[in-house]
């Protein structure tokens, strides 16, 4: 919502978002579309579109406004004319692989809603400093999805286009809806192991047409990110809700932790691989990741789709693993409670149900519900007839959406239980560390 | 691990963890049993374990050390003989209600394992402290439970409890096990939603006998906390890992969000209630909290168990929501991604499953697996999809451990689909807030 004192103006001169204005403060003139107010921002500022495809704000004091009619129809509806990007040659060359979600998404100011829009790279003329940094020429669409609908197949589209453009630059940008950005992040580290440049993704929270977007920031800081040294898999997005840098995160330990915020994309039980900066600084934070290589990067996109993640919780029914054995599932992540426990009460223990799957060959690996931390496999008597006994794997401090990913990579490989449990057990893309140091709570 | 040089000596004489010792170290003798290193503490100090139930540290340089034969067969094995913890009358009588769980259990030094000691009040010897803060000697086991294994049953029985004794003293102190412990403080949120006086839960994150417990210090800000004027129900655990404070987190905003560390416990969307230091200095930070009153407490634990709390993932099977209800699952918490989004993909949609469930009376409540932030039931087609046409009720900003926990009491007095979306989407007992604040991410 705009100040009290717009939002009046506005219902009196019967003057909506989406309307095209003319505001006049001082020598200066504006046209363009007003924009909704944003949460974050001065809610005493008009925010305009103009016809260059920049958002600015206009502080209303002294300002007058005026509605334009016929003068749009809002942004959504109009075909608005595809700037031409053009980039500089003779910048190092990064590919962008798009795949939809908000960050080519535009608002609909009439219904409130966000749509795809028609051309992906529509979005790249709103960062129009992107020209001085990297040329961009490359852009393809394996899939336009959003995230909340992204699966296997989608991970192994987007994995087949990267690695088809590591061969063309010097890093390759991935564009994906924010939903699901960590398990395809996840997934991508899985399937390009040694990428050999770095593969970075980004999302926004905002569509790019939006004031506040994060699209912008976070596509110039991938940008830098991909040209940088760091060789891995991993999102590039904002740091915080102030627009200060983003934050460089391994692939495997990534998690979205808030549905709204542009700073949602934490490091889970592990530090940032760098902070980057809108200008180009790239601060390191974790010294232990991959260094830029000239070998070529191979991609292993074998994967078994069917694998369950069940959450446990008071009274959680275990017959909803048989439930999903009969439906062909051939493995599961269980989410348990604090250091990996399920519910052992004698009406509703899980542990006969998991034991029944181990001795027929599935694996059930268990991670926590805490997000943070490391699952144990023999602190209390529980622990150890979960682990011990009924042969359960536990996920040591992997997310449960890693666990999930990786273990329909390992039984897209093997089945032999054995070697599935080692493979879990073992570190394969930076999704397990030995040991979590402090400042990575709630980092 | 101690120190390379202490266990060297440990292996040389034969010496392990629970065996009886003596330490001398310049005039001073200590005799007691060996504890092994915790993780935190200095590894080039000796942990003794001395009979009146304090543990030291001995720093080893300059110190020697001896075992005493047949002076101990280790803590788990041998009865101790239970100190009498007497407590002054004069002071404020706080009840105490155990309910198991780390907190009132200890290590077997033999094993490994940790075992729930036999009388709950037996940890209350390792606070001497507590004496010269309340009167505790009212103390109540009404459920005796490792805490993975609580249910609403337990919830009942402890509000139960809880209600008879807030009729005897100043306020109430909860012990719990940590893994569900945020389940329990929902549950009894909603029991007991104007307690007039504190309701205070705690665990420990190290059973009460190792040198690291936080038992003790969570024990002692809990009594201060139940001798507030914050009139809550809420749980009082460190807040951070060096032992400086404790939080009062609201028991609807709380999670367990770390598998080991002391400081396991933070608000969610919401800031804590107060900061509570050992020393009885109770910090407000939340103003908006429920005084004191003389009201009687009212309790109200009709609740409805057949609740299942389902989290999505990419290619999740919608044919699961049917497998509960044939179970004979009333109401559903569906953990969504993002804003709340379930997958819409055609083959795999989970819209059609919920649509039938919400027409046939089956309540369908959203919440996010972000952890932090708010389902919002329109930015997005799809989520209008899913919740103006499908009809399921958005979770706003409760936790999803939290909604399910409400879903059960508002199922427990009403199957009217109306009068569940109604309650559902207004805020009973602090679980809903209108607005978050910028802070209260990653608090």
């Amino acid at each position: 919502m705009y100040s009290r004192e717009i939002e009046s103006l506005l219902k009196k001169n019967k003057i909506r978002a989406g309307d095209r204005v003319v505001v006049k403060k001082g020598r200066q003139q504006y046209e363009g579309l007003l924009l909704p107010r944003s949460e974050a921002g001065d809610s005493g500022s008009l925010i305009i579109k103009l016809d260059s495809g920049y958002n600015i704000g206009i502080g209303f004091k002294g300002a007058s406004l005026e509605k334009i009619k016929g003068g749009g129809k809002g942004l959504g509806k109009s075909k608005e004319k595809l700037l031409k990007m053009d980039f500089d040659k003779k910048r190092p060359a990064v590919s962008l692989v798009t795949s939809g979600g908000t960050i080519v998404s535009r608002v609909d100011y009439k219904t409130g809603g966000v749509y795809a829009v028609d051309d992906p790279r529509e979005f790249l003329r709103t960062v129009p400093e992107l020209k001085k940094v990297a040329n961009l020429s490359r852009v393809v669409s394996p899939v336009t999805r959003m995230s909340e609908d992204s699966d296997w197949k989608d991970w192994v589209a987007i994995a087949k286009a990267v690695h088809k453009e590591l061969k063309k630059g010097e890093g390759v940008i991935v564009t994906h809806g924010t939903d699901t950005l960590h398990y395809t992040a996840a997934a991508l580290s899985f399937f390009l192991q040694e990428p050999g440049k770095p593969v970075v993704l980004l999302g926004a929270q905002r569509s790019s047409d939006r004031g506040s977007s994060d699209a912008g920031m976070n596509l110039l800081c991938a940008a830098h990110a991909a040209l940088s040294d760091i060789a891995e898999v991993g999102t590039c997005m904002h740091s915080s809700i102030s627009d200060d840098c983003c934050l460089f995160i391994r692939g495997t330990k990534v998690k979205k932790m808030n549905t709204m915020r542009r700073d949602a994309f934490r490091p889970i039980n592990d530090l940032p691989l760098a902070k980057v900066f809108p200008n180009g600084r790239i601060e390191i934070v974790n010294k232990n990741h991959k260094k830029r290589s000239k070998k070529e990067a191979k991609l292993d996109v074998k994967f078994e789709p069917k694998v369950a993640l069940v959450k446990v919780h008071p009274s959680a029914d275990p017959g909803v693993l048989e439930y999903h054995r009969s439906k062909g599932i051939r493995g599961f992540v269980i989410e348990g409670t604090g250091l990996g426990h399920v519910p052992t009460k004698v009406e509703k223990s899980w542990i006969p149900g998991i034991k029944k799957l181990v001795k027929d060959g599935i694996p059930v690996v268990v991670t926590s519900q805490t997000v943070y931390g490391r699952v144990h496999p023999s602190v209390y008597a529980n622990l150890r007839t979960l682990f011990q006994e009924a042969k359960a794997i536990p996920g040591k401090d992997m997310l449960s959406e890693t666990a999930f990913v990786k273990l329909g990579w390992v039984l897209g490989h093997t089945k032999d239980l054995e070697e599935v449990r080692s493979w879990m057990e073992k570190n394969v893309a930076g999704e397990i560390t030995e040991r979590s140091l402090p400042e990575t709570f709630l980092y």
